[in-house]
């Protein structure tokens, strides 16, 4: 057990890089907070190097979200990384260093992009498209991977690396979930005994929606249905539950294609997504 | 005197360039219809293997815009780098390949991209971006090489390159001019006898306007001397006459940092632009 070693520049991560490149680099990008997600995203990387990128990204925050009171704490995390066994490199760069004075560059991916969590966080996938290149081209990585627990951000990213011909292999990974089912989330911190228990529901609705559909074809009765199920379990509100392409995130007419069931609902003021395959 | 080699995928670029890459690539990003100008960036580049590109790209021009009649000839092209005596490597894919189904990616340049050209060519900086990015991410050389002659177009990119952590040094290279002083440009050959000798005043009315600004110190005032003096000297509409900050573009109050005059007519539908170092 080797403890990680931590760069916070991008010229000390390409220098540090450098000797490993031959070998293969994989990066598993994050915002700290790690929990067992996101150390699974490790384990799954192939190659001998890994780099774990920690940076709470404030351009995907909207003003009233929770930029200031997300979790940091990076001991915490350097000791979980230490615990998979792997070779790590941490990048943990600065807000100054990956938005210098006079940053002015945007990347937005349409799309996968429009709609869904797009509604609802109009700036979120500008600042994950834009904060996602500049760390992947820091590192040049030749494999990034991603949980689908977000899976828009991963056909997002999917679709920005395919369309600037990104030198890294995007890779998804599956869901984390706790025993009862709730997708593993950094944001799950903030769920109380009760929200907790209400928070656990998510994923069992959501297979529900998926044998309603099955059973009677009625894709947008499905949807209908998670939406009232979520908020009779004890959801405050629902943003979505939208039944979709896998690949495209196109509205879903039937399931003669890979569909995938995506969901955002809320709990006082936490927001939880969870999704799918049909 | 060697034939450049011609690929027209991403995949046989990337496949070329590896045994090339340790020595180091220098590239030479163009929409073809290459005239000295071109020619001086291929012998600027100081790598052994220079990768020329060869696109030009739609997602520049504005529909009613001259991508249709813009000169293409990929023959008279690949002798005239032929004739540089460097070894080149021809990249020139098409549409497709650049901008494939479902391609849906965007980066745009603020700061150095506001104003000026934006202003007549509102979408034209983040069709040069995306498409200089994607070039840049296919190649992935060691330096890149861009003529003044677009000045803004040379600060947007090196903001975006800046602003990414592309792997890339951008590098400016001198304009080069006709004997009257016209910069050249592939859009000189839209050029008659009476448009191409009006043309050839644009270089000069600058040179006047430097002369002014630095007499009178008015900055403004020699702004609109050059505006009237073109208009005088037979250029039928002009878009701007404006002295900015050389490394920024911000307006420039007064000469105390470095500047820059940069200007865009017109003669008939010919759009002609130039710019110097004051």
């Amino acid at each position: 057990m080797t403890a990680p070693a931590i760069v916070h520049t991008i010229s000390a991560l390409r220098a540090a890089l450098a000797p490993l490149r031959a070998g293969g680099i994989a990066m598993v990008p994050t915002m700290g907070a790690l929990h067992d997600g996101h150390l699974s995203l490790v384990r799954l990387a192939e190659a001998p190097a890994v780099v774990v990128s920690i940076f709470v990204n404030p351009t995907q925050f909207a003003p009233h979200e929770d930029f200031d009171a997300y979790p940091r704490d990076l001991e915490r995390d350097i000791a979980a990384l230490a615990g998979t066994g792997r070779e790590i490199l941490v990048f943990a760069p600065g807000a100054r260093e990956m938005y210098p004075d006079g940053f002015a560059t945007t990347v937005t991916v349409g799309g996968p992009g429009a709609g869904l969590e797009t509604d609802f966080r109009p700036h979120f996938f500008s600042g994950v498209a834009t904060v996602v290149a500049k760390l992947l081209l820091a590192a040049l990585p030749d494999t990034a991977i991603f949980g689908e627990k977000d899976y828009q951000q991963l056909l997002v990213i999917r679709r920005l690396a395919a369309d600037l011909s990104l030198p890294t292999r995007i890779i998804g990974a599956p869901i984390a979930r706790e025993a009862d089912g709730l997708a593993l989330s950094s944001r799950n911190a903030y769920l109380d005994g009760r929200a907790r228990q209400v928070a656990g529901n998510l994923n069992k609705v959501l297979k529900d929606v998926i044998a309603r559909a099955h059973e009677t074809g009625d894709l947008r009765d499905a949807e209908r249905y998670g939406a009232e199920t979520l908020k009779a379990v004890g959801f405050d509100s629902v943003d979505y539950v939208a039944i979709r392409d896998a690949e495209t995130l196109a509205v879903a007419g039937t399931l003669d294609r890979p569909a995938r069931v995506l969901a955002a609902a809320r709990i006082g003021r936490t927001r939880l997504i969870d999704n799918m395959a049909l």
